[in-house]
């Protein structure tokens, strides 16, 4: 039997999971995102989170291979892979792996992330994301051919796939703008306490509508309407969150919608509460049907490994 | 001789004008903004704050008339003045002040805010900036027949006068905006070091430009490149906050123009170092020339005094 220790460690948590031919059998989590180390001092920290989290398993079976995705390969990481220049071909990603011998003996195999740098086009960066996008289309190839990967969060991806490859993608940082002005701006003061689930949804299609009339540079003028609809008591405290979650994503939505092509498969990948709202605002505007897919980065690290051979060597 | 105290008291920092006869003879200025009051407890706040700044002043001439704008107006303010609702004559904003009675028995007549609620428009608010109004038409009334008044700042107004009347207006949260993702988002990380100051002005215009060619919801999308462009080296970190202000700005410029009407005059009041590069972006971008003034908030609060008739009582 093949046995794989895959590891999703991003900035603020790490997660593991033990996968059997292609299956997860069991998840461990751990706070210890690459900026939440057990302990300071780089190399030491990375091995204190990794033995926690990776040692029963490992000391019950020690030649299991173990691989790794997101900011654990940034600078910031235990080992800075490098990113992969696009166009990139699924395989292209394992070629530009690192990896790192870590205190328990195991070598860990950390992804590398990609990075849109032809000239005359604005660059764009993601890490951790790729991992997902190998998840998406291991079991599915036809998905490399015409599709669109719509990864909402922090910074949300919207990826192109086509023959194969990754060819281009666009960062849009909805979830830490709205993350800023909901906590930390002087929208935040009027944001009190929570609305009914139907009044909720309708004032985040209500900021949807209005980001989708809006014209070029209107984002911080629309958003200052989450405090005067509130002081002119034209909408109520409780859903003024949702209103201005709408108008975000709802930019986002307007301005990534203009680069779709007809005929492509779109797919989204993401946490389930974020996702359903994309979703309820994709259809309000009228765009054409989204798949939606549970965690891939399961999948994504098993193809990923299985680049690399680590999984041959098993057999 | 006609003699009048003119605070002008905001959020974080309070000003006070002795003024005769239309000139400032005196400025006295204290950290005591209504959010930093010397001692808690609203109105014994307030009247300890007002007693420093104002106390040498009244002693001397305890029957000075004293008037005050901004913030000490609002909900969170001495005592709150209501919204005058646009389209506002200059007149009507003497007509909705408030006053309290102060320690030193003086009375303090308070500004009201602007409120365009119209149905079927996006509501807005303005609380200081009305003051600033004043002041630009009080010498100039042709400027209240025809003129587009540019308040560059934490939340920017752009105004429109129109045959003696304020008729509407626009707020971005541009300043505010650019702050949190400064120096709370993960752009600011890449963020190291001032570069020199042509360089800082060219990546200022290079953001210009890029926000000048955007489509609807393209900013969260275009800052991202504030990361990309550091990360890929194609720009340096002393240089990448100028390119992120530059981009901001610009998107405030490019949904504000479609709005300008010719023939209208543009002026502009504001912080120097942030209403020159508003004045350069404009001019980057081919909008009209633009009168920059300077701070006009005594010439304001003068005219708002005169309007009460606390001037004439000298006489």
């Amino acid at each position: 039997m093949t046995r794989l220790i895959a590891l999703d460690w991003g900035t603020t948590s790490l997660r593991a999971f033990l996968i059997e031919e292609g299956r997860v059998i069991e998840t461990r989590k751990s706070p210890h995102g690459i900026q939440k180390l057990p302990e300071p001092g780089g190399e030491a920290g990375f091995n204190a989170a990794f033995t926690e989290i990776c040692g029963p398993w490992l000391e019950a079976e020690p030649s299991l291979p173990v691989v790794a995705g997101g900011m654990v390969g940034s600078a910031q990481g235990w080992r800075e892979a490098p990113y992969v220049p696009l166009p990139a071909a699924i395989s292209d990603i394992a070629r530009l792996s690192v990896s790192v011998e870590t205190d328990l003996g195991a070598r860990l195999h950390i992804a590398p992330g990609l990075v849109q740098d032809a000239p005359g086009l604005l660059p764009d960066v993601m890490r951790g994301e790729e991992i997902q996008i190998l998840g998406a289309v291991s079991d599915h190839p036809e998905r490399a051919e015409a599709s669109r990967i719509i990864l909402p969060g922090t910074h949300s991806k919207w990826v192109r796939l086509r023959a194969g490859r990754i060819t281009d993608f666009a960062t849009y940082m909805t979830g830490e703008v709205f993350d800023l002005l909901s906590n930390q701006s002087l929208l935040s003061r009027l944001m009190i306490g929570t609305g009914d689930e139907a009044e909720r949804d309708m004032a985040f299609l209500q900021g949807v509508d209005l980001a989708s009339e809006s014209g070029p540079g209107d984002l911080t003028r629309q958003i200052f309407s989450a405090r005067s609809l509130g002081l002119t008591g034209r909408m109520a405290g409780n859903v003024l969150r949702d209103y201005l979650s709408g108008l975000i994503i709802g930019h986002e939505i307007t301005s990534a919608r203009r680069e779709l092509d007809g005929g492509e498969a779109l797919l989204m990948i993401g946490e389930g509460a974020l996702c359903a709202r994309y979703l309820a605002a994709m259809a309000h505007l009228g765009l054409p049907p989204v798949v939606r897919l549970e965690n891939t980065a399961p999948a994504g690290l098993w193809l990923f490994a299985r680049s690399l051979g680590l999984l041959d060597a098993q057999k």
